[in-house]
């Protein structure tokens, strides 16, 4: 058997090994704390289940046009456009599986073999196989600790941009870091795609997952709007990860092109599903509202009792449901110059799962700080309190 | 805004541009009879549905494993191989949002740019389309009308074979002829592909909508599983294309390449419809019954009245619910040399849609006759009857 050259080129995303890591130790008989994935053990709100079946009911169980139903283009369109002070109609709007399909359909419709694509460091990990899967040059850019917070460094952004850098992925309220761009590096960026001409492909996944302040949108700033596909996903707002539903959001030439996409690889998304988010747009909030209410009891436990660790080096994002402290004092006290074994020997010592640095990209070198990362939306209160005080035993001794 | 050049080669499923024009039609206040599309106007059995709602209850609302609860894997894989009379286990399952993202999956795991791939015209349109999009040679292999059934030219399929061949598509139970391969010419086939080392894609969609007979497959025929993913979906048997769910089933290593292409593209598939995937299969069998007696119903009543048509020659195929009648000596008559200004015409002078030998890939230099397909699935038989009667009086003068 022989596979196509570039499967050789085809990333993963290994949080997902560590899932199975943890899964196999928990099989032989261990506790577990599950901070290692992006997922959500909160209930879909009932009033979705009751549209959603209530779609299937009123036969909504055979095929949708491939870009969406246009009912949920149309509202999709004024709640993200109104979310982002912007002017967006179903046009713009496309529906996916999920978000994470943006990624590949982006850029299978606007690179070419051998163009240059920049994307952040550490970061999804699904940018670099993406790109690099369907022919691209993935140039990373690096997010950077700088006094307690993740910042751009402008100068080495545009350092990496050449002739053939076709466009730039944005994730604002970001995976890992849980960085947020101020005003000025974003309308920075901005200036920057303005004078290269480049796409922006703005990951938005977490743009209405935060405990205070506002987010903002690089489409809010003049001229962006043309030039930017947002990735939405229902999956985090309304704690739905497993129903798979998204869209993607930008200008309508675009948006046709994913649309032919759709018809070519699924089709159209879940049609009664479809239904459903309607109702999760425009039908009561309360479901979102205790949605945040909890994460943010959680974020506040875990950022208490990580900060009480020695050697642990947390900023406190106000967005995104990650921490991603820095525990180089640690590793190193304890002897270890791998952060890889460290996660497998935190595992069996003390059940926590977590991800490190390592699952988010490759690493730059010149890096010598470790970081690990901790989602603390797959978790409940009362566990982020047993699990961290294990961890802080393991840390500590 | 420049698009990928791989854009210029996407093709798409035209039968969804018949859906509009009839919409269209509709929307002018004029009574449409929808016999384009390959959807089913039947309810998804109930017992389905509930299934799935015990699963949301159940929590399943999160992300599951990329290539599918194990429990359906091992569910689907016995059911699929029992039917065929081999041997599959979870390992050869990996579950997809529909049964069309199995054919992109394929060809982007084992064909690289240049290489040429075997497709049955006319077929489904997205064959051509992906095998191009992806860089590959689309290189067409004919069914053929002889005496009233469609048959391949086994010594034109071998003649196309070059060293480049990689692969060729297999769609017996085929959309849209309703053609079905003798065990001779599956032999044969299966002959061609041991010589030629070549992988099948054995689109098996409508294996199980059949109405006399039994079906067969080419993974049954020795030295055939081993080079063989059958394309598997739920869609028709449950009545419920709206649902997205379906599965790549084939060799382990094959099916582990596909589940790294789930975890890029699309995470997972719904979680909970998973769910409810495993009561289909091995809950009560009334739902699946149910719905092929209506399409039995449905199928003889609409070749008896297009078999009653002047001019029309269908031959009756036991399985799909297509029909795909010849009509050449009533488009000659009617004195149109263009099937597609023929369809426009007979849609606006009776309300009848349906689609024409063009939107099932690009028609082969020296085709002479015209055909046109109805999909009985989306009709009751009341409608068939006033459609086809409007027909039969449109053909006729």
């Amino acid at each position: 058997m022989q596979f196509a050259n570039r499967i050789k080129n085809l990333g993963t995303e290994s949080a997902f090994e560590v899932s199975h890591q943890a899964a196999m130790w928990h099989a032989e008989g261990n506790e577990i704390f599950p901070f290692h994935l992006g997922d959500l053990n909160i209930p879909t709100p009932r009033n979705i289940v009751d549209a959603m079946n209530e779609a299937i009911k009123n036969g909504k169980t055979g095929y949708c046009p491939p870009a969406g139903i246009p009912e949920l283009r149309a509202v999709l369109a004024d709640d993200v456009g109104r979310r982002r002070g912007v002017s967006y109609s179903s046009d713009n709007v496309v529906i996916q599986p999920g978000g994470k399909p943006v990624i590949g359909k982006f850029i299978l419709a606007l690179t070419n073999p051998g163009d240059e694509v920049l994307y952040p460091t550490p970061g999804y990990p699904i940018y670099e196989s993406q790109i690099e899967f369907h022919g691209g040059i993935a140039v990373p850019y690096i997010y950077k600790e700088i006094d307690g917070c993740f910042l751009l460094d402008l100068d080495e952004v545009k350092s990496k941009i050449t002739r053939r850098t076709r466009f730039f992925i944005y994730n604002n309220h970001q995976n890992p870091t849980g960085a947020e761009s101020t005003q000025e590096e974003m309308e920075a960026l901005a200036e920057i795609a303005l004078e290269h001409n480049l796409w922006i492909l703005a990951d938005e996944a977490y743009y209405e997952i935060r405990y205070g302040g506002v987010s903002r949108s690089i489409v809010s700033i003049p001229g962006m709007l043309e030039r930017t596909v947002i990735l939405y996903t229902f999956s985090k707002k309304f704690a739905m990860t497993g129903w798979r539903i998204g869209a993607a959001i930008g200008p309508q030439k675009v948006a046709e092109t994913i649309s032919e996409l759709n018809v070519n690889d699924e089709s159209c998304t879940n049609h009664f599903i479809q239904w459903a988010m309607i109702e999760a747009l425009t039908g009561p909030q309360e479901g979102p509202r205790r949605i945040i209410s909890i994460l943010k009891e959680r974020r506040d436990t875990a950022t208490t009792l990580l900060q009480n660790i020695e050697g642990v080096n947390l900023s406190v994002p106000n967005t995104t449901f990650y921490l991603y402290p820095n525990i180089t004092e640690v590793v190193k006290q304890k002897n270890f110059d791998n952060i890889a074994e460290f996660q497998t020997e935190a595992l069996k010592k003390t059940g926590v799962a977590f991800c490190t640095r390592n699952h988010f990209g490759r690493p730059i070198p010149g890096e010598t700080d470790y970081y690990i990362r901790f989602a603390y939306s797959g978790i409940d209160t009362q566990d982020i309190r047993k699990g961290l005080s294990r961890l802080k035993d393991f840390f500590d001794n």
